[in-house]
């Protein structure tokens, strides 16, 4: 492909990027929240948003039912060379709490940086709405320059991945032919640093339990039974106070069990990242690392299984005292999974770990929610190696693989299901406050990331049946970055 | 008195019952919250409600404003023998969990159960507002058969008590000189069971306090950090799991310092009762008790100091998963004081206890809410003595001496301000679902209550300067009593 063609291509992305920015504030305008059933219209709207951009960019796209969230498929006219799937979700998290934000969650707003830099600022500014739409600026960017898209592309845009993907599995069963592709290609992860791309290669598995500890058969006065009456909260504290050693290990008895070693090619790269921990602590606010000491934080966060509660409640902890003890108390707890562990057997390892020490006179309820396992990308493929080729051009240095403690689903999904690999790459930085208020995109790695995504279209055009073809007018991409 | 006088307040209660339970279901619509502050006008409107009712029976009475929620004050026109001062709270407990009602707190319901029973169903029916309307409508009884009542009575009701009581000192202070009175009666305590009478003759203490722990500076996405960031869910845990030894005692070191030996004649009483504990905890769907196992259930209940989680909440637990790390979490903690434990002393050991176990890379901030001592009622009195012969005469058995595991601030507080001693004597059952939903009174008892409290007036009449005056027209009590 000519240099000038993807030139005409990143020239077209830059001058209509506000018109790119625009589009984002609409989406980002919809409060898609799949957690609460209530926002069920609202994710609708934001797929129907979805399907219609497609359209307008060439694609032939719809929204398909699911009994949860419905999911978008699109899919470009041209059906020459390689065909690549890109994967992303337009559901966000919840935005309690809600005083904690400084703008509105679902009224976008621009805000400039007292050091330069410029923040979108909205509940899925970056997970995932900022991050699709620099895949679909992309190809919006070939489509108004060239009429058409260096590889046949299909699109996949899910609207439960916040919630553990629920109805992903029934929807590839019924779409898988649609959906054959040679790599999926996915925008929800990070860059290493503001100057350096990464592709991340490994994602830890999600299992979410919820666990109930019921005592008396009705809230108590705590003073007519305060002593004699088994407490809940109590009970539920005591048995989250054994899911943890003394030195930060889970210690659930076997919970270690079966962990895969780690992949030569990744362990080398890994070693070379110098993890800041420090940094990485320090941003949050923290000092000192929680996990288990025998390893490192970068290993604690992407090569080591975590146990995490997710929330807590009982009895009456509003405005004013309610002097009870109360009939039952909550829990939300999540595990972090390594490649190697079986969500179910961690799950019943928790059962009965939590059975073992729950007083007789208590009852303990489970509800099993999302589980599934951890992902590995391959490290060694053509198609990895056509997209760090094309990182370089754009950014001017090598890109790295890294890790990723939280969990994509999709990504061990369509490998089980479709054989397909994945290439995870990202414009997140790591202070974009994801899950959190005043979650931010910032509108440099908007650009950056409209601008990589044109450039890896390019160069994954050379790939064919996991072979690169050799592209001469296309080499000097280099020359061309560090003319920038 | 002659006993026809008191045979004919007694016979106009009976005739008047359907009033009164009128006038108990005006109080009972009013949703006086007292820790909910958007309740304040309703809370006012019971205290004007109260007052009403009170002139209506020839008190003078009349709503005093507190920085908090008003006091109610009514003297009787009459000031010859003995005055008494009755206590009773307007405010009741919050309602939730309100799914957990059968029919709407705030709409009273009688229903008649199976065994013949009638239960008086409504948040606040037995605490406080249908125990205190028993002694209004004694003296209404009192007023309407002979014009005055047989001994001199000044009303105290306050809105606070179900928040501990904070304008109360401040209003005693103020107040003082139309409060003095030889003994204080109040009826916010229990019969020993359906046909034995008791006069509660301790009360334990209670402090109350907020611990929030917080880790890092915002909310976190589990996975990015999980493992590696501290959860201070998982603080907390292990803080409140710290607070229970192996043997369900209490250990916060320097907890049990300072506690004083039990009167005799109080231990004598109390090993008489024979506490039914099978009966006690399985009323309530327990069979085990959780209390320090070197003492008896009702010595753990009534004897021995508790510490409480009477709230937790952090994160998200609400429909769906939220897959954070949260910021902080927090815990209501409350502790049952025993006679001889200093509050303050108790809530100092007891953040020195959590912040020593407080991992460095926490902050834990706590709220020091409500805090009093423990009451003990002089068990050797001739107040105590009159209105146990009283008792007799009505329920035609000996009344009891117990303790209870709650707290009644006033009875310390006017102890202290006033110098004055207390009668608490209730006619609620064990059952009656005190600051649970579907809390009730037995219309039995309700109309017991009247009774009681109608041959009280008369035989404190009998006592001056703290000697009992011989009316010989009246003894023979227990003949009557025995014809009935």
């Amino acid at each position: 492909m000519p240099k000038q063609t993807i030139e005409r291509a990143l020239q077209h992305a830059d001058t209509n990027l506000n018109a790119s920015l625009d589009r984002l504030f609409q989406l980002l305008r919809i409060p898609s929240i799949s957690c609460e059933p209530h926002y069920a219209r609202q994710c609708r709207e934001a797929a129907s948003w979805l399907a219609h951009e497609l359209s307008d960019i060439g694609f032939d796209a719809s929204v398909r039912a699911t009994i949860g969230n419905p999911v978008v498929v699109g899919h470009s006219k041209q059906a020459t060379g390689p065909h690549v799937l890109f994967y992303g979700h337009y559901d966000v998290q919840p935005v309690e709490p809600l005083q904690e934000w400084e703008s509105q969650p679902f009224e976008p707003t621009l805000r400039v940086q007292p050091n330069g830099e410029t923040h979108i600022v909205a509940r899925g500014a970056s997970d995932d709405k900022g991050q699709l739409l620099t895949f679909i600026e992309a190809c919006r960017a070939w489509n108004a320059t060239t009429g058409s898209l260096p590889v046949g592309v299909s699109m996949l845009f899910e609207g439960e991945e916040e919630s553990g993907s629920p109805s992903m599995e029934a929807f590839l069963d019924e779409f898988e032919h649609e959906l054959l592709a040679d790599v999926m290609l996915l925008c929800d992860t990070s860059l290493w640093n503001d100057a350096v791309p990464a592709i991340t290669v490994m994602f830890r598995g999600l299992l979410e339990e919820e666990v109930r500890v019921t005592c008396a058969d009705r809230d108590l006065h705590s003073g007519a039974y305060g002593n004699a009456a088994r407490n809940p909260i109590q009970v539920l504290a005591e048995l989250i106070a054994s899911l943890r050693g003394r030195n930060g290990e889970v210690a659930i008895e076997g919970f270690y069990d079966n962990i895969s070693e780690l992949d030569s090619t990744v362990r080398d790269e890994l070693l070379k990242l110098n993890f800041d921990t420090e940094q990485f602590l320090g941003a949050v606010g923290l000092s000192q690392s929680a996990g288990d000491i025998s390893y490192s934080v970068m290993e604690q966060l992407w090569t080591r299984p975590s146990c995490e509660i997710n929330g807590i409640a009982g009895g009456h902890c509003g405005v004013g005292l309610k002097t009870i003890i109360p009939s039952s108390a909550v829990a939300k707890v999540s595990f972090r999974l390594v490649d190697g562990q079986d969500p179910e057997r961690i799950r019943s390892t928790f059962r009965n770990h939590i059975r073992a020490r729950t007083p007789r006179d208590c009852k303990v309820q489970f509800a099993g929610l999302t589980g599934h396992p951890a992902s590995f990308i391959q490290p060694r493929s053509p198609y990895l190696d056509c997209a760090r080729a094309a990182l370089k051009q754009e950014w001017g240095c090598d890109s790295v693989l890294i890790g990723s403690g939280g969990s994509i689903p999709i990504v061990n999904t369509v490998k089980r299901r479709l054989g397909l690999q994945s290439l995870p790459i990202g414009f997140a930085r790591a202070d974009n406050r994801h899950h959190s208020p005043n979650e931010k995109y910032d509108l440099y790695t908007f650009q950056k990331g409209i601008r990589s995504w044109i450039r890896i279209l390019a160069e994954l055009s050379r790939c064919t049946n996991d072979r690169i073809v050799s592209q001469p007018e296309q080499l000097g991409g280099g020359q061309y970055m560090n003319r920038q």
